[in-house]
Formats: C-alpha cells, structure tokens, sequence
C-alpha cells in the first residue's frame, strides 16, 4: 500500500478529472450448464491500464471478464462472465464517462443455443455441430452514441497486425486502436503495442505490461487533451 | 510449512507404499490460436484429493489442467491443455501406479480442426459452426489396460446424480465412482459426494472439500486395501 501510494504520489496527474471505463479479460460464453467457450487474454494488460490510469488521476471503473486477478487499488470493479453481461454492465456505467478503453477479449461468437443440462455422449460416437449467434460489438456501440466518450479499442491478432488494426479502426468507428499479437502475449508478463491512428502507426516496444499501460495512459491522455482543449 | 508437517504427521498413513495418479481441473480445447472450448472446473477437489493422498502416505503425481492452484506439498506435478496432452501424460506417468483417481473434468469433444489463424468475422453476418471429434476416454482407457491400478472415476452431472454415477461406472468399467452436481460445486470451496461402488451408494455429506477429500481417501483406502490383501 505504501509503494501504491508512493507511485501515484509520483504519476502525473494526466488525466485528472477524467472518468474512465475499461473493459478486461475474456467472456465466458456458456454451451451448457458445465462447458463454455473463451479464450486466452489473462486480463493483466487491461488491470495494469486500469492501474496506471488511476494512479493518473482518473476515476475508473473496470469491468472484468472471468479472470484470478486482484483488482488494482482505488479502482471499482464489475465482474461479469459473458459479452451480452459485458455489453449491460458497460452500457449501464457509460453515463459521465470521459474515456472508454476496451481491452476485452470478447468473443465474437456465443452458441446458438445454450443446453438447460449437460450435453452427453449418447454412445452412438456422433458427435454434436455447435451453431453460434453473433454477439453485439461493444466498442462500436459505445462508439456510435452521441454522448460517446474517447474510444480506445484492442485488436489481438495472430497476424498482420497494423492491417487488420487498421481495418478494425475504421470498422469500429474510433479515434485509436492498440494492436498486439494476441497468442504470443496472452498470458505474458510483457507485451509490445502498436498504436494506429488518423496520423499512422506508433510502437511500444517490448516491456512489462505494467511499463506498457503507463507509457500507453500518456499517449491516450495527450490525444485526449488535445481533444478537449 | 508448519501447519502442513503437522496435519501430515497426525494423518493415519493408510496410503503408504502407494503410488497415486491424479488428473484434475478443466481441459481446454483450442477452437484457434485465441479461443477454446473450456469448462468450469476449477481443479480444487483434485487438488486437494492429491494433498489428502500426500498427507495419507502416497507418492503422488498430479496431472493438471488449466487452473491456478499452487501445488500441493510433496505432490510432483504436471501440467497439460487438451484431453489428448492429458492422456498422453497419464499413460507416461502410468508404469507402477497402485491408484488411479480421475477428477479432471475431460472434454468430450475437441474442435475437429484447429484453425491455423484466428477465425475473423468476415462482415457477412453469416456465423461459423463447429465440428467436434470425440476425445479418448482417458479412464476407460487406463482401466481396460491389463496392468491398470485401482480405478476411481468422477462424475459432474446436473441432474441424475445416482443413475448417470451407476452407468458411468459400467461404462468406464471402474470399481468406484464419485458423483457430485458439477454446476452447483464447480469453482466453489464446499462440496458433497455420492459414492458408488458394486456395494450400493453411500454419501459424504456437504463439507469443504478438503475436508471430503480426507474422508475419500479414508473410503479409498479401505477398498484398495481389502483388494490387495
């Protein structure tokens, strides 16, 4: 508590009297009452964003997919375990806030259908198809509403990062997209991001995710700045 | 360290000269290099059967799923994803076993293929669906072999406790099975069991699972002892 605090005594204060709302982990899209699908994101990159905007002065609130991790210091969180659960939560958070960071993994897809008890093995060794529904886009809902706030969105990809970023920048309708490769990172202690917006593309090197969400808070609340000013 | 040498010396030592194989926790499915096919088994009960087994006397070997539990004292550890990595370990780890105890919570199914690269939506609207393979049975497959340990299988079902519990036990072809309602149990600290057995059925009513653990291993005990005397 005492280093938390020496550390934010020391952060600039970039983005006092901001609000701002980021999103982490994966979802959690249930099958049936036991099994599910999700993903690799560990959440650490989007606690540590949470973090160092914190200790930057903001007010946050951190809206969690199913991950072990301790929530970061004066920081409010909302766990939930699917994208639908995401989407409401956020939506139900977004009034007043200045900034929206999305650094969820959220599954694109949910099954179709979710099975009221456990699907089993009939014997037969058939195997069942899953057929999926797609699930809301969040950033670009929170992006298309009048009183949107800055957006920030993630792009995890397992190739051609600044193009599929590039492509999802426009897709999503917001300012700033922070690609990384998803499968290498996942799970990681460090990372490398790559900032792409209307100006081009910027890299983070590789560091600590904790290093990355400090040098990251700087670059958005310049971008943010400029915006209101 | 002190609290574990002290419960470990006050436990009766009914597993000593045994050697224990453990599975525990989930498997996850990779569906492409971002996503999978998980459930929400949280490894607790396997882990502290391994601990119980430990503290009993046992040589334990723990092979574990995705989870995040420190390794109990004294147990040797392994760690894998898939049913396929799962079932490669356990056949490794096999030669000289006395006891088998399979708690993971095995996938049935895994994806038929795995994609290269992460699977994007293509802006059709159109969804993907999945295909499954059925995965090796890893119980039915230890216990079929002609020099298998003593076999205890696990059942997580949501309805049907006892019925499902007695056509497992046939199925697999195993001495005992151990039912439990994996939705209501699953991530949770407490637990209650089913026990079934060519006797009949007996339960063990809710307690921590630690504390259930001890008393499974007391029951096991006394089945693997009256078998090799």
């Amino acid at each position: 508590e005492l280093f938390e605090a020496l550390v934010a005594h020391f952060t600039p204060k970039r983005l006092a009297g901001q609000r701002v709302l980021i999103t982490a982990g994966p979802t959690f899209e249930a099958i049936d009452p036991v099994r599910g699908i999700t993903n690799r994101s560990s959440g650490k990159m989007g606690f540590a964003i949470a973090q160092a905007a914190q200790r930057a002065g903001a007010e946050v609130t951190l809206v969690a997919g199913p991950v072990h991790l301790p929530t970061p210091a004066g920081v409010r969180r909302i766990d939930v375990q699917s994208a639908l659960q995401m989407r409401d939560a956020v939506l139900a958070a977004l009034p007043g806030q200045t900034l929206f960071i999305a650094t969820a993994a959220v599954a694109d897809w949910r099954p179709a259908v979710c099975a009221e008890h456990k699907i089993k093995k009939d014997g037969s060794g058939t195997t069942p198809t899953l057929a999926f529904s797609e699930n809301p886009d969040i950033l670009a809902t929170v992006a298309a509403r009048p009183d949107a706030p800055y957006c920030v969105g993630f792009a995890a990809e397992s190739e051609k990062l600044l193009e599929h970023a590039q492509a999802k920048r426009a897709r999503k309708g917001v300012p700033l997209i922070v690609a990384n490769l998803g499968p290498a990172t996942f799970g990681q202690d460090d990372n490398a991001l790559l900032l792409v917006d209307a100006e081009g593309a910027r890299e983070l090197p590789r560091a600590s995710k904790t290093a990355l969400a400090a040098q990251l808070i700087e670059e958005i609340a310049r971008r943010l700045n400029a915006r209101q000013a």
